[in-house]
């Protein structure tokens, strides 16, 4: 259920689909994936293909469900939330698992992929990509913000990376792994191209933008660590190698930037809660997945004797997934912002209102 | 301005005081702090020493509030809000940089402390140290959830280490780099010891305490990255180093984890967005103070010509204080979430509804 | 979408789709009711019978929309959003009457039932009632809280009274108006019987029940005018005559007012934003249907030309059913406020808590 | 502590200490608003005369205050929140009554007038006046939406109604009713004329406006109904009678309502929960003062035993007051909703969107 899409925006629901379906791919993935094929419904808030300025209500029905045949689990899996969910809620385990589960995040997935179609009216855009996984770092493209040309080539990788040369490199770590009946976790980056200036504010706490990321990225299921811009390498620099000069090009005036141009962007287009006109860089850690075929040590609540976690079919590895996911959440909180910003009850006045902006700010 | 603390509480300034004078503490620090001794006053919410459940109002006066005679900057100092927010809002970099100045983070600490004296009735206990200077670890003691042990080392250190023998080594590094006009970062951890079982949620990706916790930690100014637990880390090892076991010792079923011990707390003590009975871990990255002696290029907004960024007296290391700035909003978060789980109007209430959950949990 | 049920509590379709029927039925009510029979659908957040602590998704579907296929209109009726939605929105009224509709108020109703389920775990009833139409006020029995035995009258008048002997009286006014192409309002009541003390606050303006209340009706389509108690009569009489005097009576120790007793209950329940143990009463003026078939001046919005309002197939009296709509979402408030004061992750714990309550208020 | 306001907007204390005046005037006030003379302080928010676009924090010292010397009541005064706030908090009735005083409305009205700063620059005008006392109705003149005559009016009146020349008969009715012991409500009116379109939505019913209205007024102490336009009338009248008709006169296109003109306002500028160009009408009942100098029934809290209610200095008669505030809040409500629409970070980039919407709507 999303609220405060402005009215008039054209949806199509192909490229949600498409969204879907990458979030459900990567290699590493088990049988639960290939039984499924995700599709989003679209129930309300939408008249002839246009949205209608109220709420907008996206359904991605489970085809796995068979919840009410299922039994509970006896013993909890360390790193998920059984434990400390059945506690919490003096219930069973099964009522926690099922909703903290990752299948949760192909609702959001479908948010993010409908927040692109609005960002795509103010030329902004969005992608992810994973940039290390089980500890292997992985080669980057100089020209990291030609997005179209990024897209393409993590398109090509299995693992959803942006160098598919170093593919059979991850198909034999993971392949590998999972005959030992273990799991890898990996990092991903997500970038944002074209957001203008002003997105966010810097006069409440929990109005900052670089906050709200944070938030929206941490609260993915299995994600340990956020940085934005150059992050924990931040914190073991000198300040003359940290902050980002401010150079000034009228031969940009037209770009987000609106010509205050940057030699870097160590910021990762985020100062003081704010966006800067640059790129906006977000990375994340994900932790391996906490289902091991060759499960972890263990408790019987009833018996509190110690035994195996239970198991529930499971991946070796979705950080591909992962990069899918933190890109519809950075998707949405950047579009979330934009309507803060921009509002209008319908697209026509937003636009007209993003026009209003650049036209008063190049003239400051 | 705070809401939803329980009626009855007993409120003492003096603890408050103490923090917001650690707040301005710390090596490293220029003249600015040597003139403010911060006090803070409760305007409201207080009657006869005891909280009333109403709202509490709290003010720290800036002493070196002059605000009135300054003059607007005229060229932006890359790192702070100063030309993003000059755009965004039209208007001067004045207006922007004193809401977004560090100094706000005054009141968040006075906030945290009085969140602590709430904590303190439940017997949990949150700390802060620095945890890496510059680019150099530090060393840390083996019993790091002693709490009292550990704040007694920590206050014996110039920089608000867990090593103070370590700390002429941090001075030489901090005179060093301010002779030559630079800055440093470094990386803050907080540790929360005694939560219960249950706080945060797993139902609503809004309400999960890691995310709220990325939040109010990533919005903190000059924070660029935020881990819990193993953090960035996690995303390297293996599943299996990575989970903690689950054990069952009858012996510590009074204690918070209520019998189910974790041999390891790599997840830093939150599972699926809920605490998990053990010690919550938070780690923050803090990049160096924007503002350099030797100060970096920028651009002359009126004539657009570059030029050196405007200075403003500062600091050439902060991360001490950032230290109690993160414990105090982790604080904050951790009595935010305690007080959603157990609720209550006056703290007898909650006091008793605290008792019965746990009594519950036990037998569950 | 609601959020915020315990955990473990049973849900019964059967009473939701009861109360959706209701809301189709009373007198006056056009084909359009005839067609669809709403059923609700309780999509997620329930596992075996039993809410599970996560938001539940509910749905009713409309087996009247072909709304695709619908042409715009083009004259504005007054009374409903037709105008100011189109020029708001920059778009056509089709898009705003769709949303606007009281057809919204079906998801609504189905949200109330379902808190009153809630509510019954407490014994906490509530219902609605039909007290004046068309400027006809209605006779009512003197034992109106004795809840089970007024349901029962009401449910037998097809107006939805507390008096089925005036039925007659309703039938003939409402096939006069109808046949003058014109339609009637009138002026619903909700009572609730057995709400403990202490529901809502005093302490915040936006958290007070009876702010809350008025909030909620006054939402509800063609409300026009909400009271408290003695309402608008309470601004008439002196101080003497409308405050209720506070007795004491040991005998009266178990119930909801803890052995405070109110000779009178002018306040409607409500004292400070907080419930007192009495009767919550909660009154609201319907105005009449908006949709005349005999129609009212408007303007051709393109040809801005002087003509009569578009008809859309209408009723002539809805007063019954917004007597079921503004039940339900009084219901859904004091269920709300019911979790905000005893809170509580498990039903279990949630009951343990109002006793934990109610004793500790005994003693107090 | 207010948030939304944009920057750049010239705050004038005077008309703020002018309102708060008026709150502690009216006939019928005892000794307790001779002694404090209310002012107000911006304590931040605030650079140069100029709203920052961050929070602006008022403050309204009570130089009434010694509370730490008051002692508890004994005994609850019907009408207040003395015995439900003792019971819910489970503390002394001091703790309660001070914050649910009315005296907390002195912020809100200042806040209220700041709000009518803003919405000045709109040329949106708010006014609020008596219109029933006592249950004498008071008449009033034809030109009421001529705002500055009626607040000319307005302000010979000692009773704040239209009509001063009906004072002495109110002078006399308030001091007979002062010497009974008892107290006098009344009826007040706000009008706000010049409201443009599409305030509000009708797309979710939390964010309807004449929702939200009231909320805020029946959250206002001793507000205990509330109506919208013609109010419970509307529920007495057939739909023809109801129903504004909607012209089109091209000579009214500058204006508000854009050229379509209504015949009548029963309405009260609100269709759907949104503003439709035409004066908004909101009407309030407050019920008598509940503190009686001839005390009314109450009981001994310790000792249970019947006892006449505890007596705090109090007023005959403070509908005089209620007008302001509710004028107060209905002003912050509809400044509220005017930011929800037009945002902007600055009030020039507000007041250009405001143009850019009137243009976009005359050519719908």
């Amino acid at each position: 259920m999303i609220d405060g899409f402005p009215a008039g925006l054209a949806i199509d629901e192909e490229p949600i689909n498409r969204e879907l379906a990458r979030r459900q791919g990567g290699y590493g993935r088990g049988g639960r994936q290939r039984i499924e094929t995700d599709k989003v419904e679209v129930m309300t808030g939408i008249w002839k293909g246009l949205t209608l300025g109220s709420p907008i209500a996206l359904q991605v029905i489970n085809r796995d469900y068979k919840l009410e045949r299922l039994e509970d689990l006896p013993r909890p899996r360390p790193g998920h939330g059984d434990l400390t969910g059945a506690i919490k809620f003096l219930g069973p385990i099964r009522a926690i698992l099922e909703r903290a589960s990752a299948r949760e995040t192909a609702v959001r997935v479908a948010a993010g992929a409908l927040a692109k179609q609005l960002l795509a009216e103010f030329s902004i855009q969005v992608y992810g990509f994973v940039d290390e996984l089980g500890g292997v770092a992985i080669d980057r493209p100089e020209n990291v913000d030609d997005v179209d040309a990024m897209i393409a080539k993590r398109d090509e990788s299995i693992i959803y990376s942006l160098n598919p040369e170093q593919d059979p490199q991850f198909k034999e770590l993971i392949d590998k792994t999972g005959k030992a009946g273990d799991t890898l976790g990996g990092i991903v980056e997500v970038r944002v191209v074209g957001a203008p200036f002003g997105l966010g504010t810097h006069a409440q706490w929990e109005r900052k933008l670089d906050g709200k990321l944070a938030q929206a990225v941490m609260a993915v299921q299995a994600i340990k660590g956020v940085e934005i811009g150059m992050g924990f390498e931040a914190a073991r620099l000198p300040g003359s190698q940290v902050h980002d000069p401010i150079h000034y090009d009228p031969m940009e005036q037209e770009s987000t930037n609106l010509g205050y141009t940057r030699p870097t962007n160590n910021a990762g287009g985020l100062e003081a809660g704010m966006t800067n006109g640059q790129t906006i860089v977000v990375r994340a850690a994900k932790k391996p997945i906490s289902t091991l075929r060759k499960p972890l040590e263990s408790v019987n609540l009833e018996t509190k004797e110690a035994d195996a976690a239970s198991y529930e079919r499971s991946d070796v590895c979705a950080v591909s997934a992962a990069s899918v996911i933190v890109e519809s959440v950075v998707a949405f909180e950047i579009a979330t912002a934009l309507v803060d910003k921009f509002g209008g009850d319908s697209l026509e006045e937003m636009k007209a209102r993003y026009q209003l902006f650049m036209d008063m700010a190049r003239k400051r």
